[in-house]
């Protein structure tokens, strides 16, 4: 694969960790002996990214795009227009440095959201129909005050940045044969995958996408950035595109990644049931993609000890209450 | 405070970490806005002992008493009689260091009980109609055998083994205040004021229990260990008496603790459902009690910096499912 100037190396991931330690939480193993019998795993090996401070590991990321800034470019604040984990990650990283934090969002995103952007001090600024519309605004916004534009995943140093999960991976089990990442647009997935290939190539790295929109998926069918339809989904926060003009993520996922697979809707739901009923954990249903697949039995590249990261645990807690009581 | 011969010391605290180190998980904090807000505390941060191996903390002093015994000693067997958390614990810190365990159950403790220790690899033996008959066949397998009996709680090294936990607490949280620990027979409470309070005896230390048989905070007001009649709880982890010839627990919590402090079920079923709405965690009733504390408004102590343990998630998930869906 030929690095565009500007894609991340392995190096990048450190320096992201130097600059977010403190910042943000390293999260725990959480051993299932439960899911390492279902696939016929050694062990298997939940990392609790839900535990990171803003519930999700999208504050990776955005904290090491924040401090990546030039003091004087930070200092003019940050835009974005991410209604989701990453809206808030930017949000609540601006906020530890003091920075001011813009959210564009659409009408179509429910106030809600909005007010939980507000209650972590960034300003919102509601415009347009659609997601389109939000993100034009945020790079109007940007060129017109001098805000920094941080996107959710095409971005270096947000990839760098999740890919510390993969660092501290690689630490706590070096024994690794699998690791198992929900896939959407591939910031997270690029980034584990960018700092545990190059520390171990014999890891088999498998990315997890709902049947549902799967655009990096379709994407790699197609050997190029491809649109896909929006669908509903219980893994919600894998919705959206890649972006047809993707500069890292689509050539890093390709590059690096072994595998691909997509679950059901009904899988994704067993899996949040799953790790409620037994690891007792509250995940949304992006967070539960690699419990899905090793539900299903075997595991993707045959090795003994595997790791999935467990993304994140923002959910509607009257809907996932509803869904964890279903064939009580 | 005149030290007993072979009570616990801050050393010994030390010396559990070093033994238990890579045999139990270092868990990690999580911060609670909510919980500051209602208590008007600067920050309140959660220790997530229900991410330990076992599913409670317990596991660190079983550990620790094991390892602590001779090779030989140890090669021989232990044995216990508890129906809960420790017994689980010792059960899994048998299995992992390949010691036979036995754990003596009165015809009392449900099967479901049973199978879930057997599970862990321990021999199951059922005696007697009560608690006490159960630690009579332990003691007489010990001697029979040469086991070595380790009890929940009113022993040094599973006392020096739960201390470990404050040790982690001052390693990421400094500059603490208020340390809130739940409390029973008093071994977690004694090992974490034993090593907090030789660090730093400014932090003020709050045990708490449910209203219902609250043995240790009887014995405290009447000056001796008592004995309380048993009563059904939420928090269930925390019934048991404290022993009429408690050794060490009894000592060491009245001259290190600051407060004991008793809520109600009311107040423990919220504090659950909280923790599962908020910070959306399972816990079992025995883990929320400090949050239950703090939920009344006001912080024990005065100062700003909180702490609060949350012990473990051994809960049946169907009564839990009920409980947090309530006055949804």
């Amino acid at each position: 694969m030929a690095a565009e100037a500007g894609t991340p190396t392995p190096a990048d991931v450190y320096r992201a960790r130097a600059r977010i330690a403190g910042r943000v939480a390293r999260t725990p193993l959480l051993s299932s002996p439960r899911l390492a019998r279902a696939c016929g795993a050694d062990t298997v090996s939940l990392k609790l990214e839900m535990l990171q401070l803003s519930g999700a590991f999208k504050l990776r990321g955005a904290t090491n795009a924040l401090l990546a800034l030039a003091p004087e470019v930070c200092a003019r604040g940050v835009v974005t227009a991410s209604t989701g984990n990453h809206g808030r990650a930017l949000a609540y990283a601006a906020r530890a440095e003091g920075v001011a934090c813009t959210v564009c969002l659409s009408g179509l995103v429910p106030e809600n959201k909005a007010a939980a952007v507000r209650e972590l001090g960034a300003e919102v600024v509601r415009t347009g129909d659609d997601q389109d519309a939000a993100v034009a605004e945020a790079l109007r916004l940007a060129a017109e005050h001098g805000f920094s534009y941080i996107p959710p995943f095409d971005h270096a140093e947000v990839i760098a940045g999740q890919g510390t999960i993969g660092l501290e991976l690689l630490e706590d089990a070096p024994d690794l044969d699998t690791v198992i990442v929900p896939l959407s647009g591939g910031g997270l997935l690029a980034g584990v995958a960018l700092i545990v290939k190059a520390i171990n190539p014999a890891v088999h790295i498998v990315g997890v996408s709902p049947e549902r929109g799967a655009a990096m998926i379709e994407s790699l069918r197609a050997g190029y950035p491809v649109e896909v339809a929006e669908e509903g989904t219980l893994a919600d926060s894998l919705g959206g595109g890649i972006g047809l003009d993707n500069r890292h993520t689509f050539a890093l996922v390709r590059g690096l990644v072994d595998e691909v697979v997509q679950v059901s809707e009904g899988e994704i739901a067993a899996a949040m049931r799953g790790l409620y009923r037994h690891e007792r954990l509250v995940t949304e249903g992006a967070a539960a993609v690699g419990a899905a697949l090793l539900a299903r039995g075997g595991v993707p590249g045959g090795g003994g000890r595997v790791a999935a990261l467990i993304t994140g645990n923002n959910v509607d807690m009257d809907a996932f209450t509803r869904l964890v009581r279903e064939n009580d």
